[in-house]
């Protein structure tokens, strides 16, 4: 395989490295493209046999396909268009700008023009914009012979043959599914449907963690979309839903950090976008959190009487925000994967209370353990009233602990409520939301212990 | 679909449930059963068709399979063991207590104990545990005629007859690999050789991670494990990886809300287990934090002297958690999807150097202008030195802020350095490392600013 390595040394040689491709993996040669610039890989493109040229192509991992096409000869970009997988090539003609993307969708031959406009009128993330054209559906009245010839010749160039769709001979409705090792184990005369199974199916506007859920759950190879009167529109297929999982993982842990999800490779987006993305969420968080020098003003006299109180707010502050960070890291995953639903959350209430509770408490023994040993070790003197210092930190300890595992578990509830995904409530959203709260209670607290002592 | 519903209305009725399975699909069934009792599960499953019972104890989902296999007669127990995909009844006896355990072991058939144990012998969470012996294989010199008859005869029952390996007919090494649409394109009378294509494999130790990404990035159905010699052991098929990914997520998404990952859904985890999960890190998380107190204490002559500083301790020190847990999100993904590499720190250090910087004082700049607005609409008085005031706190923040973006990006490398998984970094850690550091840049750019005025 043609080396990163040697193209820098040597320089760019796209007859090299299109000689390199051959019998080389799709993926490997995706790798290579990746690092050059997209005029680079359009020439290696124009050099490689078509075949593999479309297999490239049509694999997600592909960093500049539509910068690749824009790059190739406006004849070759339509043919290789043509032969693409369909819903690769509708990702790839939504990146293009007009007047190229018109050119282009003109270049292309009537069935494939109808097809990719249909896929490029569902929304993104959703099952109609993730599934394929290419299936293999035959009438529920052929035999496994038939079938068998009629893909054997017809349908040889579909990568996609992993189940066998029924239609209604009349209506040309989907009514039934089986394998293709079905179809292999089938006696020749006997009809297909008798081999099929009642297909579990989904709407082309289901969401992506839908699609992805259908198929982990019933150990799916791919999922056929049917339009609300039951005609097969496409199939989503595993590799597409694994591809989905991943991104949708990525986009989860980078919302719960507290940013806007980021689609390209860490070392390839530029630093304003970076800013833009991390800023705008970090701005918000900022302002939000401005509260608590609203609250601590507030509170200001007392702080001026007992100083040693100022001594514990990032502890304190910091174990709400923690409890309410697993609290929401716990409801997030529980309600993505459905093992609580929306109507739940009183439940999970009802669990969170004294699980806060037990947890603030047991941080209260930790801090009162350390304020006494400090004081009885000389280590430093928290004043004449330090039990009862000791007592205040201890019992916040517990009204914040408390209250951030109920506002994290929450949280995500809420967010569902109102139409959002819950997987948007990040930890530093969850910290902010806790803090100034957080604030409240410990002042309220040291006011209730402290009165008539301290202050 | 017998429903739950009627099931707690009318009382359990094994037979009533037993009939309603006939027809369902196997994950609805599993539904039900996750709601009855081990006990009652049991039962439904000694009516059932014996073809039925094994798909369902196949279900990863199904929640209590090994108290189903206790609570089943020996005999049967043992029966269905052996009729279910290998790793899937190696993870059941995996849970199952002597004396049970030894006593299925020895009901079983010779081949089946044989393979069982072996694949106890693999480590959680690797290809080997993951594995399923249930592969097709032929002889490279054998022809498309006779793999078809031999898929047609003997391996009727293989699920997983995705791809059929070939293997040299001498050494028995594996030698290649091809579809099974591959197969039924191929001319009867060619030899199987001429359809194969070198195997993309793993070894039996790889991680599950590096299974899914390697399913992931060649779109495979299967890939085939391999022994150091080349001997074909088993193979790991796509739905396994699925739900391998899915479980990972669910678990980086737990360690990055700060708690060690739970395997059960929310509602079934008892309080006991949960405080446990939560508790630990919680306590480690404060202790740690203790250190802002010392780090208040140190400094407690200058908060007496300018006691404005302490109002703005939250906002200063939660801005570096905030930005420290963005970066650490963002660098988790690039590790885990291969985006940056161990050896990229420097490249990410630099990226986070002017990154945090920017971050930081564009918050600096809102943060001036909340004290000067405050300050010149009369809301509140920072003193005499207000302005002074108001820089200390935008310096600080571009130190706060900077000091995050790269701790939290350099986390997930050191973690991977010293060989953990960078996923186990959290927010909350993040937070804690940033919350002592950013105070003591708090206080020491006060020092620098305000010496001579308010200090």
């Amino acid at each position: 395989m043609t080396d990163i390595h040697t193209i820098s040394e040597g320089g760019f040689n796209a007859a090299v490295i299109a000689a390199g491709v051959i019998g080389e993996h799709t993926a490997d040669t995706v790798d290579v493209l990746n690092k050059l610039t997209p005029e680079e890989s359009a020439e290696v493109l124009r050099l490689v046999p078509r075949e593999t040229a479309i297999e490239i192509l049509d694999k997600p991992e592909l960093d500049f396909g539509a910068e690749i096409i824009e790059a190739l000869p406006r004849d070759l970009a339509a043919t290789l268009l043509a032969g693409m997988s369909a819903d690769m090539a509708a990702d790839l003609i939504q990146q293009l700008r007009d007047p190229l993307r018109g050119e282009l969708m003109q270049g292309l031959d009537e069935a494939s023009r109808t097809t990719i406009t249909s896929l490029l009128s569902y929304p993104d993330n959703t099952a109609g914009a993730m599934m394929t054209t290419e299936f293999v559906s035959v009438p529920s009245n052929w035999t496994v012979e038939r079938t068998l010839q009629h893909i054997r010749q017809v349908e040889r160039t579909r990568e996609t043959v992993y189940a066998i769709y029924l239609l209604d001979p009349y209506t040309r409705r989907l009514v039934g599914a089986f394998s293709l090792r079905r179809l292999i184990l089938g006696e020749p005369s006997a009809s297909v449907g008798s081999l099929a199974v009642a297909p579990i199916t989904t709407l082309p506007l289901a969401d992506r963690e839908d699609v992805a859920r259908l198929i982990a759950r019933h150990d799916l190879l791919a999922v056929p979309v049917v339009d609300k009167t039951g005609h097969l529109l496409g199939i989503v297929t595993f590799d597409d839903v694994i591809d989905a999982i991943i991104e949708e993982n990525t986009e989860d842990v980078q919302k719960f950090g507290g940013m806007e999800a980021i689609e390209e490779p860490y070392l390839q987006i530029g630093l304003g976008d970076m800013i833009r993305k991390r800023g705008v969420w970090l701005a918000v968080l900022f302002v939000s959190e401005m509260l608590t020098a609203s609250v601590m003003q507030h509170f200001e006299g007392e702080l001026e009487k007992a100083l040693v109180l100022t001594l514990f707010i990032p502890l304190i502050m910091s174990s709400g925000g923690n409890s309410g960070s697993q609290a929401t890291s716990l409801l997030i995953r529980a309600l993505a994967l459905h093992d609580v639903r929306l109507s739940d959350w009183w439940r999970v209430m009802l669990r969170e209370l004294p699980t806060g509770m037990l947890l603030g408490a047991g941080l209260g023994v930790i801090g009162l353990v350390r304020i006494v040993a400090w004081q009885k070790l000389g280590i430093y003197d928290y004043g004449e009233h330090w039990l009862l210092v000791g007592l205040t930190v201890a019992a916040a300890l517990i009204g914040v602990v408390t209250f951030g595992s109920v506002v994290g578990s929450m949280l995500p509830f809420a967010l569902q409520r109102v139409g959002f995904d819950p997987a948007s409530a990040s930890a530093p959203f969850v910290a902010t939301l806790v803090d100034v709260t957080g604030l409240m209670i410990y002042f309220s607290t040291a006011l209730l212990i402290l009165r008539g002592t301290l202050l």
